[in-house]
């Protein structure tokens, strides 16, 4: 069964999407820690990261630079942190949270829910950067 | 002045090491979220993590991939979980949390603290996995 961000990669989902390329995906968190809160895929179904094969696991990171990058320039935010934790869905996912204190980065925080013109209003600060 | 995490580099501070090569180092963190978490630093010393060369911030990652295996391997847990934050030593480090659930990662919670007994064991556990 494909998991949830498949159906995001395949478009059967829509996302609020900041960037793509042949092997990745980054999209905006729809309940965000953060304004901001975006999440980088890789667009091959692997459950840990850690398990991805080598080249495949420095190119996502390499991807995960660029859209930092993007999201520190449009977010106003002392850094961008990062989160890998991966309980909930069986897809690798790296959390990039725009952080103005250690708390940001709290997943017993609740979420956030933005208007989807906020959502874009987001993306297109971000992808602009 | 050189950070906390420069002088666990050059041995003015002890630390529990786990990996070490010319550019990267990793050690336990003293005062751990859960049993296993570990620190893994650039000897380069730079803030932002983002800020690190392109090449250099990807061996990083792969250095960071192979501790993960043997933090895996060595500590019962369902997943390796990592964090970046930084907000408290300007010097990119990355947090390697053994995780068996969603809170472990919760930088709010009480740090543990082992005896040194009790952290040569763990050390030695990962060194050897």
């Amino acid at each position: 069964m494909s998991t949830i961000f498949s159906k995001i990669i395949s478009g059967e989902i829509p996302s609020y999407k900041i960037a793509e390329d042949d092997k990745h995906i980054a999209f905006l968190d729809v309940m965000p820690l953060v304004k901001g809160h975006t999440l980088v895929v890789p667009k091959k179904e692997t459950d840990l990261i850690f398990d991805l094969e080598s080249d495949d696991y420095k190119e996502l990171w390499g991807f995960t630079q660029e859209i930092a990058k993007k999201i520190k320039k449009a977010v106003p935010c002392k850094r961008v942190g990062i989160a890998v934790v991966g309980l909930e869905v069986p897809h690798a996912h790296i959390h990039l949270i725009p952080l103005n204190s250690m708390d940001d980065l709290n997943f017993k925080n609740v979420r956030l829910i933005f208007s989807p013109e906020e959502y874009k209003e987001i993306q297109k600060s971000i992808t602009k950067a």
